[in-house]
């Protein structure tokens, strides 16, 4: 049983403030002082947290609670104390209930979609907390197949038959999802990769390639105030003509934000002219854009961060409206080189370094 | 490990002729020699069986093999090698979804619609094999409530709250469904019942009641048989006057040939002049239409012999296609009186006798 207690001085603090978003004044009380002894104490305090954060901005006095809070979950989140395990379609429907409803980066549409993602030549496994053990902390939906994916419409095509996992060669992470608004800042998403890899490997002597196929989240926002500036470098002098012509502009960025207010993903015209421009910007905002000395993208920080490499960067990869609005219908390939993560991860840890493959540094 | 066999004279004869229904000529003959021994061995025989009824009526010569493969499943299903499992929403989902394949009664529309079938004041309960873990035999719904249920549409509707169960008074049993065709003749759904009201008891110790809201599957054919041949003794006399205004023609057989019809259901003036008609004609055929001493209905036959009585006849309660094509839009409680069960069973097992509640006797 959990014993470790909040500091006395900020639990007065958190009585006297905390009553306020709740419905009755024994809510807190009741989790910091009865519940921890029970099952559901740590999902208690973890949703006390959620509830802590959403509540910050208008209410600066709680930032103590939530850093004290951080510290005690981060404590008892520890990769330590998580069990992985796999979850599959034997698996209970109150559980898989769940991944439909946490799943963060490409919607499950329907159990028949569930299921296809539980297929013979899929995985998915989870993070579980020994005192929340109905609730997944984060997991991960991973292909098995022949080649590094390019496409998350092929990936999850429910018609298309299962592959025998046994001959796979390619683990793809198409998708890794945190559920704990609580556990925020609580890094347990590449623990999961390294434990997930060890496993696969366990499992599928033949796999030789990890990769993930990822969205790139904040490069539709970046490219949006890129076209409000307008700066005329934003595209190489090469791709103008051909963008002047499909766009009927005279002025390549003109013709170039014409296309894009357009639906170009199906117009073989302008998407054409269209490639080799995002492609270009895609691979310049992932490696170049930093902020602190770090990359920009959400997803890149993480995968760099965890010793990936960006490999590849897929066209018309995703165009579900979501995938159209953030990524421009981009996706990108982070290569889990076995031999390399330690050495990448120390380069990135240590002076940001971006690793890239040759491919990716020629369209820079 | 089970171990007898069948028969070496039936297997030659089964080897003789069994062969040019299948594939491959080692289909049965592995089956029977080798795979018995195996987990799913148990599975194959049964999914046979369930081959040989299909061929049976072009393929007489198999009627000895059928007669031999029900004499084995007969005796390896006998009630004490099953066991009785509750199903919830913590349920695998690949045995849920075999629910929704089976169901027989009432169609599983969606894992919504399912969800709410397996509710807090819901119950699911099937019957298993040790050598056949994956496939529930035979499943029945309940839900739990107050009173006698009168109509499946509410029964089943999604935005109904759920009740607290430990102050249900009344169970009632909606759904039966067996799964295995190739388990034809071989009768456990009466002990299914007899099992699930004893687990009941335990679980909700305010339960008095336990009754079912069945259809009248082969009543539309009785019907229709009833109104070509046209017998004016069909309709009561006190019924003519209103039924001939409702329908608009001078003879009421022909008014309630023509309302029917229509859609009736939806008008409430041929809903009231069909009512008591309607519901008196269902009261007939359940207790009087016979077929060598016994109920036509096969529903009726089932409850009335595992010792239930006719309790209740309910108007508009299944006004699905399909519950106006077989029923009528009608349905019955079969009401299991605790301490009458084992007397209607003698009763009705010795002579016939079909047990009626006085407000169903009055209708006939």
């Amino acid at each position: 049983m959990l014993t470790r207690k909040i500091d006395p001085a900020v639990r007065n603090k958190l009585m006297d403030e905390l009553p306020q978003f709740c419905g009755t004044e024994n809510y807190y009380r009741h989790a910091l002082c009865k519940n921890l002894v029970y099952t559901d104490g740590v999902k208690f305090l973890v949703d006390m947290r959620a509830d802590v954060l959403h509540f910050m901005r208008s209410h600066p006095g709680l930032v103590a609670i939530d850093e004290e809070l951080f510290d005690l979950l981060s404590s008892w989140f520890d990769i330590g104390n998580l069990d992985l395990h796999r979850i599959s379609w034997g698996s209970p429907a109150a559980l898989l209930e769940k991944l439909i409803s946490y799943e963060a980066v490409h919607e499950i549409r329907s159990w028949n979609d569930l299921r296809n993602r539980l297929d013979s030549d899929r995985r998915c496994y989870a993070f579980f907390h020994p005192r929340m053990p109905e609730e997944p902390l984060i997991f991960v939906e991973i292909a098995l197949g022949q080649d590094l994916a390019d496409n998350i419409h092929h990936l999850l095509d429910e018609a298309a038959p299962a592959l025998d996992p046994r001959d796979a060669k390619v683990a793809i992470f198409y998708s890794i999802s945190n559920t704990q608004m609580g556990l925020r800042g609580v890094s347990i998403g590449g623990f999961l990769i390294k434990r997930v890899v060890e496993q696969l490997i366990l499992d599928f002597p033949k796999l030789k390639t990890f990769a993930t196929l990822s969205p790139i989240p904040e490069f539709g926002n970046w490219l949006d105030a890129q076209l409000r500036e307008g700066d005329a470098r934003l595209i190489a002098k090469s791709d103008h003509a051909k963008l002047c012509a499909a766009g009927k502009m005279p002025e390549p960025v003109e013709a170039f934000r014409t296309l894009m207010r357009g639906e170009w993903q199906k117009d073989p015209g302008a998407s054409a002219a269209l490639q080799p421009v995002l492609t270009r910007l895609v691979a310049r905002y992932l490696v170049l854009e930093k902020d602190k000395d770090r990359p920009v993208d959400p997803v890149a920080r993480f995968h760099l961060g965890n010793g990936a490499r960006i490999e590849r960067i897929n066209w018309l990869a995703d165009i579900s409206p979501r995938g159209l609005k953030q990524s421009a219908g981009l996706m990108v390939n982070y290569l889990y080189k076995l031999s390399d993560i330690e050495e990448n991860h120390e380069a990135y840890a240590r002076e940001g370094r971006v690793i890239v493959s040759n491919s990716v540094k020629q369209l820079l």
